[in-house]
């Protein structure tokens, strides 16, 4: 079984509509990768109660949880302060935390504040991930990490912590594209998909300046039956087209 | 207390980074708009025991559930079944879906085949969502409106069905930007925040040529206690940046 992973999003701004989501998109395709199956997303507002409860469910459940959001120094992030409460342990001033903003202000001939303080409060027993673009940290407690919603810090932050995570064969993807509409081959389909339970076979439609198009995208850990089951959608789609063209 | 949302996205591709979910930030967006307040947003795989799972939890806690995806014609379609499967229903073919099919594929000189005829298979006591775009239906059952994954035709099934939503006076927004650093102005936001609990306020930084931003965004359906909020948020920018200049 492949390790499983969930991404808890947290941000009314996400929610609103504000601010389109990307970093889903990103970690789906790093944890693709390195062999991690991504579950489930959630997205919940900047309300305790919602991020207690979704983080404790998210974290029984899957092998890895990944948090964006909420962690810099106003009075809306308070993902470290429910990530404690989740786990049921303190949240004090880290010391390394600390001594990393400190550090990073001094650089920008600024004080370390009370409001820029409470970025290192961090939940007792937690390991920090580092922060490459911005100072403040992340953190690692138990199977969940914690990082920021910014994407270019994010991204930082998951760089530094992906060569710790344990995952398995990298999920590879085969892709065949037509101009068929998607009823045309969903029988054949099925059909292959029944024949390889382990590779993943979706069906993408589009229709672009007017003409039918199909994308289908064959996903899988093992090459050598990802080609031979392409292989077969391939012969499928050119059956499919022959037929569609001997009837119109 | 406004209406409450959220969303059930259905589909291993916006997990694996395939595609780029959009559909979230559009009917945040016009929910918004409509005073219904979007809650959380879930996306799962397309698999029978998380749809049904996911499907339940949501809609016993919000007032209204959205779902997008799995309602095309191939064997992971399987969004159907599982709204039956989650409403304890039979999934008969619907006899105005079939017709609504039936008269689609005849103007394109196609037959309503076994997998066309999956799309009319529509859980027992649901009524039907127009398709302005492609023909098949979506549908609505308990407070569960079921629409397709397509951005468009999700778009032209929720302009079918908006007018019928009950909501509240539309959230309106107000934003404040300016060059400061994110932890300058915290403490005296947080301050205004406590002030008007009724008003989100919220802070987003970036980094643009190497000079720091800060959108800080207000959002309510009060609109003069907006207004005024938004005043002092304004006068806040603008004591920092003098002190921050002095400071200098």
């Amino acid at each position: 079984m492949p390790r499983t992973a969930a991404i808890l999003i947290i941000g009314n701004e996400i929610l609103s509509g504000r601010t389109q989501d990307t970093n889903t998109a990103w970690l789906g395709q790093q944890l693709d990768a390195r062999g991690i199956r991504l579950n489930e997303v959630r997205v919940v507002r900047d309300e305790e109660e919602a991020i207690v409860a979704a983080l404790n469910a998210l974290r029984e459940t899957h092998d890895y949880v990944f948090t964006t959001g909420g962690i810099g120094p106003t009075h809306d992030d308070i993902t470290a302060a429910c990530v404690a409460k989740a786990f049921g342990v303190a949240l004090p001033v880290n010391e390394e935390a600390r001594r990393i903003l400190a550090e990073y202000y001094a650089m920008q001939a600024a004080d370390l504040t009370d409001a820029r303080l409470r970025m290192a409060r961090i939940p007792e027993g937690a390991e920090l991930i580092a922060n490459p673009v911005s100072g403040a940290p992340g953190f690692k407690i138990g199977n969940v990490f914690v990082m920021a919603g910014v994407p270019a810090i994010m991204r930082g932050m998951f760089d530094g912590i992906a060569p710790n995570l344990e995952g398995g064969a990298p999920v590879l993807s085969r892709q065949v594209t037509c101009s068929l509409r998607e009823s045309d081959v969903a029988p054949g389909l099925a059909e292959i998909q029944e024949k390889y339970p382990d590779i993943e076979i979706g069906s993408y439609p589009n229709v672009r300046g007017g003409q039918y198009g199909l994308t289908l995208v064959l996903r899988g850990q093992d090459e050598a039956a990802l080609d031979t089951a392409a292989e077969e959608v391939g012969k499928l789609v050119q059956d499919v087209a022959q037929k569609t063209k001997r009837g119109a």
